[in-house]
Formats: structure tokens, C-alpha cells, sequence
């Protein structure tokens, strides 16, 4: 039995995502941002001492960590479909891939939403580290997908889902404008059926965007 | 053929000691921060067009993020020594900590990195936020370690290898005081062979800090 634990606007939408495309059964169990503070809920507390989300539940064990989450269900439940085979070359480039999206690229992503809640938006320091580390990464980013419908080896895999979420911050910011690379790659894997049913799923869920 | 490209002072200890303790024959090159700006040199971007280390190649295909790397060599050289069996309970736990390290606590550890930099140490939002993350982020990971000398099911894993910069980070700044059970797990990984070749090769590297 899968469980995942989902926090609307959350890194979760990645897990939420595969489970569509993973077609296992599963429980939904929704939490909900504080409208005003964007904080997690003290509902997540009770269920994972970190307090985020995603948390996933399998046959009773928590795990959290979304690129691990990630890697553990297509393990489990579609190691033939949404990874390279582990001795082939891609097999490296798909690690590569699910680590940037949540470490590389991430870093300059937080560190303006952070210098944004902070009040903190006229440091030059911070504006030009955020500003050229966001260029060079998504210049990188920009040549690999460049005619490609997925990231790695022409077939869907679990880097696609883990991009997802950086691609949707990006796109939330108008921050895709420059890269037309990364924006048809998007517009790709937003017409997916998968991908539909769980954004379905998360608008109606999501109370924020609403108030 | 192993080639790794080497940064002092970065995540590319990670793989130093990984390497040292596979006992597989590698290249090492090392690359060396700017003394006074600590940027990593143009040397880098020769390599690899993000600039960073770590960079490994392996037989000629270039691979970077320190989690896939370390990944992608234990599935290479190492599969039934230093990870769970992937059918197994802690195989989920394995590749969550492997994300914690280099995911959700080094975003706390870099947040602080980055305001000190920029000279914003008196923001209360930025230094509640980073206060409060790194304790509830430490206090679990304290748990976690409480009696084992290993992080994931009492043998020596990758995720060994992943926290070890997180804790060599932390170990610096002095903050590993409140937490008894991590200095113990650090002291217990740093007593290990391969460790200290890994920090002596390092050590005899690294310019910074004799400047």
C-alpha cells in the first residue's frame, strides 16, 4: 500500500505526478498551506518528525525526500519504464539530472525566494550570485533539452518528474522567457496525461490560489 | 578509467573518500579555490560547463552532482558493499539520506553561507528561519544516529559519504556541540582508512588554508 502525504505548492506535485504515471493504487491524504503564512501545517508534524512534504508510506515505512521518493517508487514499480537500465551510460545522466533539479538549480531558486521574504532584494552580492548562477545553470539546462521531449535517452524517466517542480517556480515567475529550450520542454511534458490528472488533482486541493 | 576532477573545500571530498575506499585505480586532478574570493578557478569550466566540482569521468562521459556520483559509482564498483540490497526496507532509508544531505539540510547550511557573504547577519526573518531549520534538521538527524556508527542499517554506506560534508561544514563552524550523538557518528567515520588517506590527500591539496 502507498500512502503519499501532499502539501499543496510543494515539491510534493513531483510525487503526485509519478503516482498518475505509475498507475499504482494510492491514498491522497491532502494538507494545506497557511493561507496567510505559506507555512506547512502542523498536520505534516504528525506525521514525519521534519514536518514536509512529500512523505510517502510504503506497506508502513516512511520515507521523505522527493528525489529519493522518486528513485525508490520507479525501483519498485516501473524500473524498465521510467529509468535507463542502471549499466547503461544514461543511467549516470539520469542520477545527474535528479540531483540537479533538487540541489544545483535549486539553490539560486531558494535563495531569491528566501532574500524575497527577508525584505532583502537590493544586496549586490546576492543579486548578482542569484542572477548569474540562475543563467548558468538554465543555459545548461536550455542545451540539454534543446529538440528533446524529455531530458535523458528520448524516454520519460524520473528526472522529467523531478524538473517538473523547478520548471513550474520558473514559470510562476515568467523566468522561462529566455530559455526557449526549457519552455517547449515544459509546454512537452505538460500536455502528458499524467501530468494533467495530477495538476487536476492539485487545483483542487490547492485552497491558496483561491484566496 | 576513473577520472576526478577535484575542488578543495567542496563536496568533492565526498568522492575523494568514496574513491579511496572502493580501492578502484583513479586519475586525480586537482583544481584549487581562489584564496582570496574562494571561487573555484576557470580550470573548471574547461571541464564541465557548470564550473563545479565534483566532476568525474568515467571511460570518457563526464558526470557531475556529487548524489549521482556517489550513486553511480557504488551501482559501477560497489553495489553489495556500501549500499542495502535494493529490494530492501532500508534501500528507501539509503536513498533518503543520501537526498537529506546534499537536499534539505544544506539548504539551512548554505542560507547562512550566503548571508555572512553578503553581510545581511541581522535580518530576523533570514536568521529565525535558518535557526530554527538547522536545529529541527539536526535534532533528527541526531536521532537517527543515536548508537550506530553508520547511518543506514549498521554497515558503511553512501549516505556515510554524502553527510560527511554536511558534518566537516558544521564541524568548522563549531556547531556540532548540541548534538552528541552526530559528533560521535563524525568522530567513528572519521576514524576510518580510507577517510584519512582521503583527508590527507586533501590536506596536501588544499592552498587555502595554509594562506
Amino acid at each position: 500500500m502507498i500512502r503519499l502525504h501532499h502539501l499543496n505548492q510543494s515539491r510534493s506535485l513531483r510525487i503526485l505526478w509519478l503516482l498518475e504515471e505509475l498507475g499504482q493504487p494510492y491514498d491522497l491524504i491532502c494538507h494545506q498551506r497557511d493561507a496567510k503564512t505559506h507555512l506547512a501545517p502542523d498536520s505534516l508534524k504528525a506525521v514525519h518528525p521534519l514536518g514536509k512534504s512529500p512523505v510517502i508510506e510504503i506497506d508502513g515505512e516512511l520515507y521523505s525526500e522527493s528525489g529519493a521518493i522518486t528513485e525508490l517508487l520507479i525501483e519498485r514499480f516501473a524500473p524498465d519504464h521510467l529509468r535507463p537500465a542502471t549499466d547503461s551510460v544514461d543511467y549516470g545522466h539520469y542520477l545527474q539530472w535528479i540531483n540537479f533539479a533538487e540541489s544545483s538549480l535549486m539553490v539560486p531558486l531558494l535563495l531569491e525566494v528566501f532574500t524575497k521574504k527577508a525584505g532583502v532584494t537590493d544586496n549586490e552580492f546576492l543579486n548578482g550570485y542569484i542572477g548569474q548562477e540562475k543563467h548558468k545553470l538554465l543555459s545548461y539546462l536550455d542545451s540539454a533539452v534543446d529538440g528533446k521531449p524529455y531530458i535523458v535517452g528520448n524516454q520519460l524517466s524520473g528526472a522529467d518528474f523531478m524538473l517538473s517542480f523547478d520548471l513550474i517556480m520558473l514559470a510562476q515567475r515568467q523566468q522561462l522567457e529566455d530559455y526557449p529550450h526549457i519552455k517547449q520542454y515544459a509546454q512537452q511534458l505538460a500536455k502528458l496525461d499524467s501530468y494533467q490528472r495530477a495538476m487536476r488533482l492539485e487545483a483542487n486541493h490547492d485552497k491558496t490560489s483561491a484566496v
